[in-house]
């Protein structure tokens, strides 16, 4: 199952937005196939496998990282190709949370006479897979918000420069995350005082060997209440898939949003309605949204409890109790009330360190 | 040397004001005898490294990690003592930097027709006692300043209250750098503000294994300008050495600090000229300074460049933006200007991080 979960990652950046799935067909020790799902369209992870395997496939145990599907969708049922390839038994180790496929998969395998168990290395299988079962289960995209800071927390200077805070590694590592999202989140002031692009800057860093090339393209998402993206913005500028939402009292009358889609959403308080943005991008299923806005945008996620993940890379320097905060959030009145972390993991990227964190159960 | 490095370790929180030294005398790879400066006033590493080989010092190699004295201070010369041994070979770390010594040990060994080599791990034997070496050689402390932050760097709720940020494991950790120091170095404000004890508290965790359980006590110093410090504050209790440094036209009339030093500081600026505190403690023999104290007092001596070392705890929690800051600095008028860092290492002490960063060069 660990090497299955290894091929599942290689889908990494390119099934959006289908989940990454691997699996391995053995007899005892022996391996004779393996596949993964690559790509949105193509076959699934278990057809490349049985494949490989070929006649070998008869009587052998097939470990898959998902529950087959036993629907028709884009591709015929994997279900019914394990039992007309005679697979004796089927290891999985996360079940299928889609409502066309949770659990049948697995009573269709049963029902033909193969043994089946699941949840072997679930949780590993989960994480691979964090956004998707985020989408399927609570109709919200794995929210994850990339920050860079230095060591005394702080985003820019007092005079908004913040290029650059963290190394040429750290900004490289950033693609990697960029490149496993379903869409790039923004606010209408990053785009205003820095012009990003927001897209996947190529090629890939090569540290997973067998990584494609060809990612997955994220949608740019613009939180833009009043409308105010300037003309000539890169995110404008229609070389990827980009949403702009807006209240429903903005209007615009020239043509700067031509080469984008605009949808109008529900405001609150001083902005969008956050939960509304998220069960948008879920319904179009967006599984891991990935964001990289201002310390106002990134606290008012993390302060209605959306935030799921924070990628923050920390570069060793100082700028000062003059620069800017990490985050906007509200004053605690006392200690009891601070906002607990877990962390995930923590590595040097460069000369930056680069720290994952989730929020305390 | 790599074993005399680990003895002189064992020092790590006893010899004050002397160095740490450890000394291994050996045949080829056969030890024949090792030892450590535990006190000063004690004898020194080689005396008991000779006493354990005995006879069989005669045409040995000494490994030493600092440079045998060869004056009569409380205990007589360490060259004198090898040279009787009959020790046919003596490695050197570190030279000694003390005026009275520096060369002297190397040059006494040489005229007596012992072999003299220096250099072997001369960066970690210097390492060791990089208090020591600062002292001498630059006439002030290591100023190492130790701060507990959260993920966005902060250090205290907007109403000042700090307990606790970090976790028990990293409070335990910190008596251990204060244990190693000389001097415990704090403001008036953090007085006024907690009360602190400023000792060390003990036991030390028995990280080391060896480390003797008597550590020396450190001085408590109090920057206290206008001698301000409340009649029953802890640091005015007596327990510990402690010494308050005020500006001369401040006075007192009662007797509040009966059982403390006083000495008049020049000032400068909105506070006591910090050059002339570091010069005074390093004329006193403080070799390392603990610096746990506010962010506008670390902030002034970050800025004045005389922060060696930050010593940073940071915990996987938030406090947002109206939280008190890490280090008050001078504002920047570009990221240029940032204040570039080093980081020397970074590990889990309990669920916080530990990172120890030094201004890069």
């Amino acid at each position: 199952m660990a090497q299955a979960l290894r091929l599942a990652e290689r889908g990494l950046t390119t099934t959006q937005p289908n989940p990454r799935v691997g699996c391995v067909i053995a007899h005892g020790e022996r391996m004779v196939g393996q596949g993964w799902h690559e790509r949105a369209g193509e076959p699934h992870a278990e057809v490349y496998a049985l494949r490989e395997a070929g006649e070998q496939a008869r009587g052998a145990t097939a470990y898959v990282t998902l529950e087959p599907c036993a629907h028709h969708g884009r591709t015929p049922p994997c279900a019914d190709a394990l039992i007309a390839a005679g697979v004796a038994r089927v290891v999985i180790a996360a079940e299928d949370p889609f409502p066309q496929v949770a659990g049948k998969g697995i009573e269709k395998l049963r029902a033909a006479g193969i043994t089946v168990e699941s949840g072997l290395m679930r949780e590993a299988a989960r994480e691979i897979n964090i956004g998707f079962f985020s989408r399927i289960e609570r109709h919200r995209p794995w929210v994850r918000v990339k920050l860079a800071m230095s060591l005394d927390g702080r985003t820019a200077l007092a005079n908004g420069e913040s290029k650059w805070i963290t190394g040429e590694a750290a900004r490289a590592d950033v693609q990697r995350w960029r490149a496993r999202s379903s869409a790039i989140l923004t606010g209408v002031g990053t785009v205003l005082a820095d012009n990003p692009q927001l897209t996947v800057r190529l090629p890939l860093p090569d540290e997973d060997g067998g990584q494609p090339r060809d990612p997955f393209s994220p949608t740019r998402v613009i939180l833009d209440r009043h409308l105010r993206t300037p003309a000539g913005s890169h995110v404008l500028d229609g070389q990827t898939p980009t949403l702009v939402l807006h209240a429903a009292s903005a209007n615009v009358t020239d043509d700067r949003f031509a080469n984008v889609e605009r949808v109008a959403i529900a405001e609150q308080g001083d902005g969008l309605n956050l939960h509304a943005v998220l069960a948008l991008l879920a319904g179009r299923g967006c599984s891991e949204l990935h964001v990289e806005a201002g310390p106002t945008l990134c606290g008012s996620l993390f302060a209605a409890g959306l935030v799921d993940e924070l990628l923050i890379y920390m570069a060793p320097l100082l700028l000062g109790d003059t620069a800017r905060p990490l985050l906007t959030l509200p004053p605690l009145a006392d200690m009891a009330s601070r906002w607990k972390l877990q962390m995930m993991d923590c590595r040097a990227v460069g000369i930056d360190l680069r720290l994952r964190l989730r929020p305390a159960a």
